[in-house]
């Protein structure tokens, strides 16, 4: 595997025709958003119900909204710090520096915006879902209003990543590289707070919800009684609406870094253009998509969509193809200088490449839907297990997980290996196009996933407002069976493009530090030198370290952000029972309930506790970086990689099995509702919340985040590695104050307690 | 960091005075066993109760001894087997070929025989710990026995490890390295049977009887009503006991070969016999510590076995650093030839080296201890979420396991940090030195764990005899707790062996590749050739690919453990049902249930589910290095030892951690027996008993056989991805076969079902 390193300063030449092509993608990313906002046009001209369910949703959207502009407040204070800390870190001139940091705010912008957008989306489609399936056929126009919602978020979510990656490479042409890294920085960092924040609230919310209001008080779900029913209904659009777009705008805006840096050093020009093509190719069939997603009488809601998914990931498919074999030359001769050096056919190359993005996407999609949907062994042998009690149900639910977690990351790893045994001289670079070609499904995915909990809050606007009938509960209630399916397939793409984009940006990593090393003025390491000392560094029990910590920070992070929710959960808890014993007269529907202040209460708690899993990712590779050098750093990538990924998948398809294990449990199997087994089942659904909702989503943003800032501050950590005696000290002086921040951010959030009934003397009282 | 290869063929001068220090080693291994042999005595000597209790623990013993007599003639199969494959792979000579083979079956011979000594002599002092609960002192007089059981198994662990050890270095010297690699694997693989095997066993009968008769029946633990009481007190000593010597039999005899392996290439002969001397060291100390342990009026049981281990630990140390100090030189240069290069002083460098590894187990012991002990935070946590139903302890339970496995790992990978500063040039020997002052203590470990299965079997047999009273039933229950929480210590100590060792056959295996590739009589890679086919090798998406196989392997088989006891516990229900329903008089008490017929169905099934984990951790690595290279297979270990590290506290802690939360509830806290909280740490403890008893405990085993199999294979990997074409074709198939023999084992293994209720129709009928 030879690579070129990009050369200094950006001096890859760009012709007028290359200006043209940018354009037109930026033009085809602006016709993404145009093409949002008539879908939008659609959604909101949809039938909005009663009163009664207007009123709820109005509460809801309050709700949301108020968190949403705190958690801005908050992190808009990350985002100025790290704007600032991003100019301390070296860079080729002061325009890349520059550069990169004002695209960070433009990412974190986008990523925030998007994720916005997403809840405010997601609060008025609910309500016309709900309205929808009130109505003459009514099934088929509540999909259709749930799935063009999430056409909405999908073209916003593919047109603002594909515009942004655009006006950098036309603004900064060869310098775009180093500018992207800024770009995709910002969008996981906020990605990575929106999905900690958002899934801390809506699973302490739910949690919460239910410990008093169905355990203690023996009332059902969504029972307007409850106090903490509108939090529940918030969290659903905090967490799963603007967290996962954010999330998935990251997924597209970090993968297209990671494509555009390598296609750069591999093929010039055109690899810099290419992978801006084939997502301009997925934007088109994601409208393609989302147009021809209509349910047929007597289809299962996922067969509908699965159907939209398999004939936009053909055309995507054929039209990169197409483009490959026009745009790319079929030898590397042709490219000249350094690049003629490869071998193999572009064009080929490239095809395959993307294809095998493409094949992966569909095979997680199958593996994510055998292991998590209703209608096959795994959720029912979950469902089984119902008869011998909770232990039983926790245990196969585990492997479940497990097991769908091992095949899923299999199959991630041979597409990695597919990609790289395809590429040749340029294998980094197939890897990052299967990560394009995973792209052009993002469109579509968004929508799919956005379908989930749209349909579980239309669900729960009905419950609440009561004025829905049984056919129509029961429409929606099978279209939040489907969500939660959906929502397992996204999670399990969205890490796909983590593994990708992250050996991608591995690879960049170790241009980094090869770049760094070669770069050093002191004349101390150079060719074979270089080689040996290289060696001994990533092959030495410092290494083996450095994957240690990685796979720990993985178990940490999962463990923080479940404690995080329990704590939380336990504030809800306190302020529900303190509602029910001091206002008289909730109990019997005369008095309403204080709803806003729970979604008060678990807005303070959840923005509170996101700052720790927060630090953690930011400070960990800052810490191993500098305290135990390139070679551990480069480890402690590929621990955290390969550790969360696995614990990724298992904990979204574990939650995803337990959830639909309880629907069937409550489509009248194993004893039905009421029963013991539906006891059992409901044991494992509220274990299950915070492993699908909060700890697994959020691993995929860490990832990135944990890598961007690898990539940054690798130049930084050779320098600092080489030389005088004094640069060592500042080495461990930096690491030091790392660990430092990491050990007090840990420790002030063990001060709060650890469990559910730890919970802040002012709300116990 | 510079490390010598070991030269062709053996050419390390041994002296006359060497063979001495060898010889006096080997003396001192004996004396282990005799003094082993004198506690026997006394354990034997004790009072053995009523009739009543010798027809139970009888019935037991001989359950036990029918199952490990299957389990033998299985594993002698297996072993055979591998012994002609081992002629396969590529040694220096015949004489190495033979001997590599021969003292493989020797490894596996010590191993079961350790097992099977372990088995048998706990299922004697289960009885005579029942007896002297009931004499007067009893409390001093129970945990006496208990202690010197452990005593007794502790004795033979070390003395046959070190013994054998000592064999291999009088009889091949310089060679002694490959032919240990063949004696370590020995013991490793049998081990790893024993604890799946062991482990399946125990759990499924245990999970089986209660699931029947306490949830079923509502009939108490250990009621000998209960078809399968036997079947469960058969497995806590197959399980528990058998399975754990062999376990920690492994974790010596592993260090100890990588503690050779490695000091030979640092120090020369001096550092062949040294790792020898340390582990004699330690056989003096733990014959203090065992000797020492006495337990004092009002103090907990483990503050007694805490103060013999501390105690013993620091004479420990302070021989190890009079023998360095004695047996070192005081500079490199005093070795002469290529050692003299390395720098530092070694007696220095050896002394801080084996204290680390000392303070590693002391700081373990705490953790394990602070995370899973009754009388701490964690465990009063879990407890107090009871209040709020089973999700809420399931939850808990899952964050102390996080938490602790993230601090565990945290220390170990400092240790292994520090002992890599602190080497050099001898970096990873310094790192196998940390692990022989961890073995140090594995005497007193093996003491205090045998101790926990040991004082369960005890209050087993008090409870199903009826023949002991409150006052000595209380007695009992607290060693149990007791038991528990050294259970859980031995846990974190045999992983920590794991990672040094682990982390030092790393080395090995890069110094495999390394000889295999300098070696290659083909001339097509040399000096800087081989540096950069290394660092391409190394530092590709393909390692990154072998990371995430790593950790999947690890999950996978986690999830096909806890599968295989879910299958196993559903042949324990159907049959226990079918003796309530078939047999009349039992439920009276009239009719003695057929406990034979259950201990043969546990018998038969754990022994057919053994296999496919198995095969797994034989043919992974095979599947892996064949078919991805060097590279991959490297980066495949790290990410099953970073994963493997992490996975295995995790479910040994938080399986500990529930277990104690429910002896805590049975306390008389949060509702005390017979309320909603201890219904709900029941819950929790039955999701733990097959993270804490199979699947945990076998990854320890696990990391072992498939760093081994890396090791033994690695030069045969080089060899077929160098040279002809067919070469390469004959990888391939290798690799294709490894996959096929995992993919037919998993596939029979699912036939038979994934959950509990999924029992083979010949039972149900």
């Amino acid at each position: 595997m030879s690579r070129q390193f990009l050369a200094e300063g950006g001096n890859l030449p760009f012709s007028g025709g290359d200006y043209t092509i940018v354009g037109v993608v930026a033009v085809v990313a602006l016709a993404a958003l145009v093409i949002g906002y008539v879908l939008l046009k659609e959604v909101l001209a949809a039938g909005q119900g009663t009163a009664k369910m207007q009123d709820i949703a109005k509460a809801v959207q309050e709700g949301a909204a108020a968190y949403l502009k705190r958690q801005r407040n908050t992190l808009a204070i990350f985002g100025v710090v790290v704007f600032l800390l991003l100019f301390i870190l070296p860079a080729d001139d002061w325009k890349e520096k520059i550069g990169r940091s004002i695209f960070f705010l433009v990412g974190a912008g986008f990523s925030f915006a998007i994720g916005y957008l997403g809840m405010w989306l997601a609060t008025q489609a609910n309500l016309r879902v709900a309205a929808a399936s009130r109505e003459e056929g009514g099934r088929e126009k509540a999909m259709r209003v749930a799935f063009r919602t999430g056409g909405v978020v999908g073209m916003i979510t593919v047109g603002l990543g594909l515009f942004g990656a655009a006006l950098v490479v036309l603004v900064y042409t060869g310098q775009a590289p180093k500018v992207l890294e800024g770009f995709g920085f910002g969008a996981a960092l906020i990605a990575m707070f929106m999905r900690v924040g958002g899934g801390i609230f809506t699973k302490a919310a739910d949690v919460g919800a239910d410990l008093v209001g169905k355990v203690e008080q023996g009332i059902p779900e969504d029972d307007p009684r409850n106090a903490a029913t509108i939090a529940d209904n918030v969290g659903d659009n905090v967490g799963d609406c603007a967290g996962m777009a954010a999330d998935l705008f990251e997924s597209y805006a970090v993968m297209l870094v990671a494509a555009l840096i390598l296609g750069s050093t591999a093929f010039g020009v055109h690899g810099l253009l290419f992978p801006l093509i084939v997502p301009a190719i997925g934007v088109i069939t994601a409208v393609i998509g989302v147009y021809i997603t209509k349910a047929r009488a007597g289809e299962g809601g996922l067969v509908t969509i699965n159907r939209s998914f398999y004939i936009s990931a053909v055309i995507s498919a054929v039209l990169s193809a197409i483009a490959a074999f026009v745009y790319l030359p079929s030898s590397f001769s042709d490219f000249g200088g350094d690049f003629a050096k490869n071998s193999g056919n572009p064009a080929v190359i490239a095809t395959v490449a993307v294809i095998i993005g493409i094949v992966l996407a569909a095979i997680i999609l199958k593996l994510t839907g055998y292991y998590t949907g209703t209608e096959y062994k795994p959720v029912k042998d979950v469902g089984k297990t119902s008869e011998t009690g909770p232990a039983t149900v926790i245990l196969s639910g585990i492997s479940v997980g497990f097991e769908s977690a091992v095949y899923t990351a299999l199959v991630i790893g041979a597409a990695v290996f597919g990609a790289y045994l395809l590429g040749g001289g340029v294998a980094l670079f197939a890897v990052a196009l299967a990560g394009t070609g995973l792209l052009t499904t993002v469109g579509v995915i968004v929508a799919m996933d956005t379908f989930g909990p749209v349909s579980d809050n239309a669900q729960g606007i009905a419950e609440m407002s009561g004025d829905v009938d049984e056919k129509a509960a029961q429409i929606l209630t099978e279209l939040d069976a489907v969500g939660n399916t959906t929502k397992a397939i996204t999670k399990g793409i969205a890490i796909a493009t983590a593994v990708l984009a992250a050996t991608a940006l591995f690879g960049s990593y170790s241009d980094a530090i090869t770049k760094a090393l070669s770069g050093m003025g002191t004349g101390v390491v150079t060719g074979l030198d270089a080689a040996k000392s290289f060696i001994n560094e990533v092959v030495s029990p410092n290494t083996l370290v450095g994957v240690i910590i990685g796979a720990a920070v993985v178990f940490l992070f999962s463990g923080l952000a479940v404690n995080a929710v329990s704590r939380a959960a336990g504030a809800v808890v306190f302020e529900v029972r303190r509602q029910f014993r001091d206002i008289p007269g909730i109990m019997e529907g005369t008095t309403r309930p204080e709803y806003g202040k729970v979604v008060d209460i678990v807005t303070r708690d959840s923005l509170r506790e996101l700052t720790t899993p927060g630090l953690l990712a930011v400070f960990a590779p800052i810490a191993v970086g500098f305290g135990l050098g390139t070679g551990a750093l480069a480890g402690y990538l590929a621990g955290a990689i390969a550790c969360g990924t696995l614990m990724a998948i298992f904990l979204a398809n574990s939650g995803g099995a337990w959830d639909n294990a309880k629907k069937l449990v409550e489509d009248g199997n194993h004893g039905g509702k009421g029963s013991p087994g539906h006891e059992a089942t409901i044991i494992g659904d509220t274990v299950g919340d915070p492993f699908k909702d909060t700890a697994g989503p959020a691993i995929n943003p860490l990832i990135k985040v944990m890598n961007l800032v690898s990539v940054l501050i690798a130049p930084a950590v050779v320098q600092f590695s080489i030389g005088p005696d004094e640069n060592a000290a500042v080495r461990i002086i930096i690491s030091l104050v790392a660990v430092a921040v990491i050990v007090a951010a840990i420790v002030v959030s063990k001060r709060r307690g650890t469990v559910i009934s730890d919970t802040p003397a002012e709300i116990k009282a």
